[in-house]
C-alpha cells in the first residue's frame, strides 16, 4: 500500500476513467467568494482553462493560467501531472458552461447557473441530470471505475446552499487559506429568503435544491451517479462533492460509491467534510499530494491551506499512487507540468 | 455465423463502442446534391436530429422526422433499432457541427464546412484532426472495437471531391434512387478549378484535400483513426467513409482498419466502393438490413436502393448480427423505433 493515500483502495481499477465536469454559476462571481479565476469576469473561463491544461497542457480560450488570489496556479496541474504518469484517459464534461474549452469534451447542455439570491439557478436542472444519466450509462459499459472531479469557479457556496436545503447543518470548504464564512452564510440566507426555503425543507427534493440553490455541476454529477450504477463511482472533491453524496443519499441512488480528495480538505476546520460523508452513509480516500516539497513557492504554499481541491486532484493523485508512483514523482511532474504549460501569446 | 452480414466478423469485441460523427457543410445546400432533410434549410438539423433519436426516441429541436425525398423516414432508425437489441453503447461526436443536439454528445469544435465551390471548405480541418486523434486516444483505453458512422447531408459531394484529390479516379453512392452524378461531378469541377488543383495533386497532403474540397466529417473521422491504433476499428458508412479509408491510407495510418456497410452500397451500380476500399487496402463487410420485410412502405422502399446508408445503418446491423439477433428481429425493431418516435408538438 502507498504511504501516502488512506485508506487502500482495493481493488486496483482495471479500465479507469477520470471524468471532471466544468461549469459555471453566477453565484461564484459575487465579490470576495471564489478563488478561482483572479477577477470574477475570468471565473467563466476557468472551467474551460482547466480542461485545455490537462488534455493538452496549454491553455487557449483564456489569457492568462487559471491562478487563485495569493497566486497559486489551478489544481490542474495536479491532475494533469497524474494522469500524464498514470496515461489514465480523462474526459471532460461540459454542464451549464458558458464558455467551452477548445479541446474535446463531452455536452451536456444547459445554461449558466443563476445567482442563487435572486432566482432559480438551474431551472434546466432535471434536464442536465437525465442527460448526464443517459452518459454515465453508456460509461459504464466501457470503464470499471470512473472518477468524477469538478471545475466550477463559487461552487462551494452553491454547495452550502444544497447542503443546508437538504438539512445538514454544516460549513464548506474553501479555496481561500481564510474561508470567507460569513459572506457564504450571509449568500445563503438571502437565496433561502428569496426561495421561501429553510434548512432541511428539501430534504427529499434533491433536484429542487438544485433547481433553486444549487449549480449546474450538482445536476450533471447527480446524473451521472444514477447512470453509472453497476460501476464503481469516486467523486473527486471536498465539500461541492461532499453535497452531490448527500444529494445522492436523498434520491436514494445506490451502487459503490465513495469520495477521494485531498489531505489539506480533511484537515480543514472550517469545513465539515467528514461530517457530511459519514452522513451520507459514504467513505472516503484521501491523498497526501506532498507539495511542500515542489521547488516552485506558490505550488508550495498549498501545503499550508491555499487552494485544497479542485479539478479532482486528491482522487488524480490517488490513481497515481495506486498505480505505484512516489509522492516525490508526482510533485516533480508537478512542477514540470507549471513549468512547461503554454500560455496565449500576449 | 449469421446468414445475413458477410464476411465473418470475428473475434467478437468484447467492449464495443459505436460512434457516429456530426456535422455540417453548406456543400450539401446546393440544391439537388443531399438527400438528408427535406430542404436545404433543413439540413443542418438532421445529423443533431438523428443524435436526438438514436439517443432518445426523441425529436426535438428539428420540427420533423429526418426525412430523404420519397418519403423515407433517416437510416437512425435502423441505427436504433440495433442498438436497442445489442445495448452497446453509442456516442455522437460533433465536428463543425452549427445545430446542437439536445442529448450528450462530444465536442470536437470547428466550423461548419463551406461550400467546396466558393472557398477553403474546411480551413480548421488540422484541428479538428488533432481533437479527434486526442479522444481516439482516450478511447482505445476503453473499448477494443470501435465503429465510427456519419451523418452529414451533402457528404457524398465532398466524398467524390476528396477522392478525385488523392487520384482516385471514382464515383461515389448517394441517398437518391437515381444518382445526380452529372451535379456532383460539375460542383466537383468547380471547386477543383477554384482551388487550382487537379486529380491527384493533393494524393500526399490529405489534410490538405480535406481542408480545400472535403468536409468536417472527415477531419474528425480521420483523426479517430489515428488517435484509436491499438483498438480495432470499423468505419460504418458507405462511399463517404471509403473516402475517409482513402485519406488514412494517404496519411499511412496503420492498424486494425476495416469498414462496414449495407448491402444497399455494395450493390450500387453507380458507385465505385469495392474499389475504392480495396485501392486503400483494407477489407469490408456488409450486413442486409432485410427491409423489404418491414411493414411500414417508406422503410421498405430502402430494399429499392432509396437512403442505402447513413448513421451508420449498415455496422450497427452487423452489430445485431454478431450479438445473434436475426434479420427479423432487426426489421420489427426498425418498425418499433419508427412507430413510437417521439416528435416535437406543432
Amino acid at each position: 500500500m502507498p504511504n501516502w493515500i488512506y485508506p487502500d483502495f482495493e481493488p486496483l481499477p482495471k479500465r479507469p476513467l477520470f471524468l471532471c465536469i466544468i461549469s459555471n454559476t453566477d453565484t461564484g462571481k459575487i465579490p470576495g467568494l471564489s478563488a478561482a479565476g483572479t477577477s470574477p469576469e475570468l471565473t467563466d473561463y476557468t472551467p474551460g482553462a482547466d480542461a485545455e491544461l490537462v488534455e493538452t497542457n496549454r491553455i487557449i480560450t483564456m489569457p492568462e493560467l487559471p491562478e487563485a488570489p495569493g497566486g497559486s496556479p489551478t489544481p490542474a496541474i495536479v491532475t494533469k501531472a497524474a494522469l500524464n504518469l498514470t496515461g489514465i484517459p480523462s474526459l471532460f464534461v461540459a454542464s451549464g458552461l458558458r464558455k467551452k474549452p477548445a479541446v474535446p469534451y463531452a455536452e451536456l447542455g444547459g445554461s449558466a447557473g443563476g445567482d442563487i439570491r435572486k432566482g432559480p439557478a438551474v431551472p434546466g436542472a432535471r434536464a442536465l441530470y437525465e442527460n448526464g444519466a443517459l452518459l454515465g450509462k453508456k460509461l459504464a459499459r466501457l470503464s470499471d471505475c470512473v472518477f468524477i472531479g469538478e471545475s466550477i469557479a463559487g461552487g462551494t457556496t452553491t454547495a452550502m446552499a444544497v447542503l443546508w436545503a437538504l438539512g445538514y447543518d454544516v460549513n464548506v470548504s474553501s479555496s481561500f487559506q481564510s474561508n470567507p464564512t460569513a459572506l457564504k452564510q450571509s449568500v445563503v440566507e438571502e437565496a433561502f429568503s428569496r426561495a421561501g426555503i429553510s434548512t432541511g425543507s428539501l430534504k427529499n427534493d434533491p433536484l429542487k435544491a438544485i433547481e433553486q440553490v444549487g449549480d449546474p455541476m450538482m445536476a450533471a454529477a447527480l446524473g451521472l451517479m444514477q447512470g453509472l450504477r453497476g460501476c464503481r463511482v469516486v467523486l473527486a472533491g471536498g465539500t461541492q462533492m461532499a453535497a452531490v453524496l448527500a444529494l445522492g443519499k436523498s434520491m436514494n441512488i445506490e451502487g459503490d460509491i465513495s469520495i477521494a480528495t485531498t489531505k489539506y480538505i480533511v484537515e480543514d476546520r472550517t469545513a465539515s467534510f467528514k461530517e457530511i460523508v459519514e452522513a451520507a452513509g459514504r467513505s472516503y480516500y484521501y491523498s497526501d499530494p506532498g507539495l511542500q516539497n515542489s521547488k516552485i513557492p506558490p505550488v508550495q504554499i498549498y501545503a499550508q491551506g491555499y487552494v485544497k481541491e479542485g479539478v479532482g486532484m486528491g482522487g488524480a493523485a490517488l490513481l497515481a499512487a495506486i498505480n505505484g508512483f512516489s509522492q516525490m514523482q508526482l510533485v516533480e511532474e508537478t512542477d514540470r507540468v507549471l513549468m512547461t504549460v503554454e500560455l496565449p501569446k500576449k
